[in-house]
Order: structure tokens, then sequence, then C-alpha cells
């Protein structure tokens, strides 16, 4: 028997692997002419006819890892999905076209439920105006699984890069962070409360005083009407990314796709009052919510200047953050107590 | 506690929960100018410019229920799906462009047999010309879970639906079947020979005597070829479907889909002599292999009798194994016996 090295993806990191993939993988642009960009952005870009660039995004969501039955109700899930695949397009500064949706289902999911889920993906591809094209049905064994592959598109002159970020540019965020991470605090201690229900029963603790963080949870948005208002006023960003996983890690990859710095104000961070009231209530770090939380679906991005002073006109949800600069200065924030403070790029990546 | 209705999708389905589903989605070609077919072939149909039509399908493949590592090797299962997936695009006489690829990656799974597992991914991404452009990594519980989305295109004039089949075309097929089945059939015996080995563990009993069969398997081809010639001769098949699951279901989606019947022979039906040896060291029935096996990744499609002579003079791995009929001539097949069966499409479906 030959011994063949095992190391676990949890000590090389996945974002490690995701590295490694890609160098094996080559830069397909050389071999295929149309190929505009692959992995290492919200999405594939691929050139069409008109100027017009086409989007792709994929992502896979494993129960268990990703979503938890427990409190998620299956309209809900299928919902979010939806908005996390179209951020995807949105974070690319493109439009959402259509949707192919995959769902692999365990003995212990019924027929129904999957009709329920699917209300919801349905539903957010009606709000989106994406509609679903196509997908595939199959079994899998203890945990449901759903991918989700997004098609958009974006005029070449509007496409927005994670790279494109130029010293002395505005750092941007819609809307507030960490209200998401609050809300899955909430639904866990409920969940611990309550105990373990089985997935067919009804979880429903009383949360309507909890309702704004368990809503951006739950159901969240895609900010679709910060790329709207961009498009009509004819206004495209230097650089932006969905906040997904954890918004400094996404502000990270911005600095580093673009080789530049960012100097963040602390007491700048969009926080709502809900989010506080949470983390007040848990003894937790509020701006840790924001920071670190993820699953926000806000949109961030880099503007210049008198870009900022003219978006302002015509969208109102949204703030600055901070402020690019050159590479050497490095990640560095600026602490509501005056303090600085400087990340370390290696450990969040 | 409410009670809830629970049927399991193996009661009701698979099938019927995708036609369900299907029918709650609607049909959004109405709402989406662009949109030529959605679910119901091969591939969801978009519309680009210059008379180019966009293929789109997706595709999710689960441990345990689609592949087994206990005698796949990650480099053949990469390629394998590769395949699967290709073939889908060329199921609509169209070219792939590019993949998407997500995993879902448990614990017992190391970095190193992800990297393996890629080998084979890319290899077939360099025979098909559809370089990997996109995906994700993400952890799962248990199973290896692997999706594939595959992009491609065809010009309007090509496109392939099942549903153009003609009353008297020829009903052709690639290649031989039921290969791949056979090819399972002695991996499952060896398998319970050999025991349960360790996923990571070195399975190499000695197949050299089995080659043919366990490389269509593990190693299947999508007809690229038989694609190529039918573009470089202009001939366009009236519909056209690749083998996946099951030849007889494949083609009765053909028949249903064109409203037609279909008289098959028997005698006909392409099948290899390891196939042929196979079968019969385990005594079983090497039709059931050709007809219901699947996996195979021939192309089964439809011709005019004029073609077919075309054809001939071109490409010489295909027979041609039955006529279309009117839909209340039904489903038949001439046995090799001279006695006529007929198939019970509810059955089927």
């Amino acid at each position: 028997m030959i011994t063949q090295a095992f190391t676990p993806i949890s000590e090389s990191g996945r974002n490690r692997l995701i590295q490694e993939l890609s160098k094996k993988i080559g830069n397909p642009s050389d071999s295929v002419l149309n190929l505009v960009r692959s992995i290492g952005d919200d999405c594939a870009v691929v050139r069409s006819d008109h100027g017009r660039f086409l989007l792709y995004s994929t992502e896979t969501y494993v129960e268990g890892v990703d979503f938890d039955l427990t409190y998620t109700p299956l309209t809900h899930l299928g919902y979010k999905m939806v908005s996390a695949a179209v951020s995807d397009i949105l974070a690319m500064n493109g439009t959402p076209e259509s949707l192919l949706i995959s769902v692999a289902i365990p003995n212990k999911i019924s027929t129904e439920m999957i009709h329920v889920l699917y209300e919801g993906l349905i539903r957010a591809s009606d709000v989106y105006k994406a509609p679903i094209i196509g997908g595939d049905i199959t079994a899998s064994q203890g945990s449901l699984v759903i991918s989700i592959t997004v098609n958009g598109a974006v005029q070449e002159q509007s496409i927005t890069y994670r790279s494109g970020a130029q010293i002395g540019d505005a750092i941007c965020v819609t809307g507030d962070l960490g209200a998401s991470y609050a809300g899955l605090r909430i639904l866990l201690r409920e969940k611990a409360v309550w105990g373990q229900e089985p997935v067919d029963s009804e979880f429903s603790p009383d949360l309507s005083e909890y309702e704004y963080v368990v809503k951006r949870q739950l159901l969240p948005e895609a900010r679709t009407d910060l790329i709207d208002t961009l498009r009509t006023h004819g206004m495209v960003p230097t650089s932006m990314i969905d906040i997904s996983k954890n918004a400094l890690q996404d502000l990270m990859q911005v600095m580093v796709s673009s080789q530049k710095g960012a100097q963040l104000y602390e007491a700048a961070v969009p926080i709502a009052l809900e989010t506080r009231a949470m983390a007040e209530e848990l003894e937790e770090d509020v701006v840790q919510y924001a920071l670190q939380g993820g699953e926000d679906y806000e949109l961030l991005f880099t503007l210049p200047e008198k870009d900022v002073n003219r978006l302002v006109n015509h969208f109102k949800d949204f703030v600055v953050i901070g402020r690019v600069t050159s590479k050497h200065e490095g990640f560095r924030m600026q602490l509501a107590s005056g303090e600085e403070m400087q990340f370390d790029l290696e450990k969040l990546a």
C-alpha cells in the first residue's frame, strides 16, 4: 500500500486551495478569444457582441455548513440563495438575467418541502427579473445541497472589477453592516433554547423584537437600487465587491486585486441601532459583527471624490468608510478611540 | 404542532417533481424576450446576436448516489463529469465553450485529492476546448458534491431540440450501447471481492481483460466527432438527445416531445463484443444493458432517410435502430425473435 499525503482543507485553507487550483487551471483567456476574466472576481466575464459582456457565477450551499433548516424556513432559504447569487452579478455592476438551479435531495426532505423551497426561489427570481431557465433534481445522502448558477450582462464601459481602486478614492458601502450576523446570533440563541426541532416542524419563537436583524439574516435583499442609480446617472465605481463572507476580507480582496492600501474609519462603519442593541444584549463586539459577520449582501465600492458628491444627490443609503491609499501604507483602521490599528493581510487572507 | 404532508421524492418520482416544478416556474419566455427554450430539453437556450443561440446546462453529482470513490479514480471522475456536461451541449447540436465548477468537500477528502480531481476536470476541459472559467469551493458534511454548469453556443439554423422528429425519419445512435453499464457491473463485482477499501488507498485489481467496458464506464467520451461531421457537411438532425440515464427513457423523451411514436429493431441495437462477453459471464441480459444501462454518452438522433445516406459517407460510427412512426402507433420494438413488444410510456416516464 502506498502512503499518500493527506492535507485536510481546513489546514491548507480554502483560499489557498482556490489559488492553487486557479494556477493549475491556468489563464484560459490566452486560448479563448472572448474570455475577458475568469477566476478571481465575483463573476467570470465573456465578451459578447456590441460591447456587451456576459457574466457567470456559481455557488453551492450545503445543509449543515451553509444553512440550518432548524431555524431557516425553506421559502426564506430559496429567496436568500437567489439574493446571494444576484449580488455577485451586481458586484460587477451588471444586471442578472437568468438562473440555473440544481437541488440534491436527501430522503428526509419531502416533495412538499421542495415545492416550498421553489416558492422562495421563484419569488426572488421574479423580484430580480432573472427567471429560472434550467436545472437538475438529484438524490443526496444526508444533506440538502443547492447549487445556483446566475447569468448576467453588463456593457463593457460599465463593468467594475475588484482591481480598479485608485489612490484617493472614497471607500463606500451601502446600507448597514453586521445586521445579518446579529440575526444569526439571535436565531442560534433561540435554537439552543427551543432545542433541536425536527426539520419539518414549526419553529416559530416570538422574534418580533428582533425583526430587523432576523430579516436581514433570513431574507437579505441584493442592492439592485445602487446599480440602477449608478446606471441612470452614468457613474461607474472604480472597484466593487459584495459583502458575502466577511467585510474585512472582502475589502482586502479589492485592495490586493487593485494593489492598493486602505485607511478605514471605525466610527464611519454603518451599524443599525437594532444591531447595536443585539450585540449589547449578548455582550459582544458590534464592530466585529459589522466587519467580520458577513452575509450582509451590501455593496462595497470605491469612487473618486467628485462622484461621491454626485451620487449622494441621487442615492442616500450609502456612506464613506475610508480612503484608498498606496500599497505600502497597508491596511489600517483608525479606531473610535483615536488609536490606529494595522491589519495583517496574511491573516485576513 | 401542525401535521404536514410528507411525500418522499422516491414515491412521487423525480420526473413528476421536475414536471410540477416546471409548471410552478411557468414559462419565462413570455417575460424574457430572448429566452428561446427553458426546462424540458438538454439545455436552456437564450438568443444572442447574429443568429447565435447560447446554451446552458447544469448538473450536480453526489458521492454515494452518482459516483463511488471506492472504484472511481478521482482523475477519471473529473473527466467523466465534464464529458457528461459537454454531452448535453452536443445534444443540442452545439459547441461547448466554458465550464463553471463548484465542489463541496467533506473532511475525509484532502487538498491532494482535490488536486487530482482537478487534473481530470482540466484534462477534459482541454480535450473539449471548454475552459473552466469560474466556480466555488465550499465545505460539505459527509459526501463530496460536484456541480458543473456548461455554457455553449449554436447557430439558430443548426439547433436541434428533442421535439423535431418527423414520421419516417431514421432513429440513429452513435457508437455502441451498454458498455458503460457492463463496466459498472464488473467494477461492482470487483469491489465486492476486494471489500470496501478506504477512499485514499490504491484499489487496482487487474481489469485489463475488461479494459474496453471499464474505460467506457470510467472515462466516457462525448461525441464531438458526430457534431463536427454534421456541421462540416451542413446536416441538421430533426431531433437529438444524449444517452445519459437510460436509452429507452431518453428515446421516449424525444418521442413525447415530438409527439410521435417509434418502431425499434432489437437486432439493430449496437452492442460491442466486450459488452456481450461481460453480460454472458454474469448471465445477464445484454439488451437490457444496452437499452436501460445508461451513461454511454452516445448521441441518439433522428434524420430524414436522404441524410442518412449522406452521413454514412462521412461518418461510420453510427447505426439506424428504428423509425419514427405516428403517435398513435406507440413505442414498439421488434425483438430478435420476431415477436413485437409494446412499451408502456407511463412506466418509462
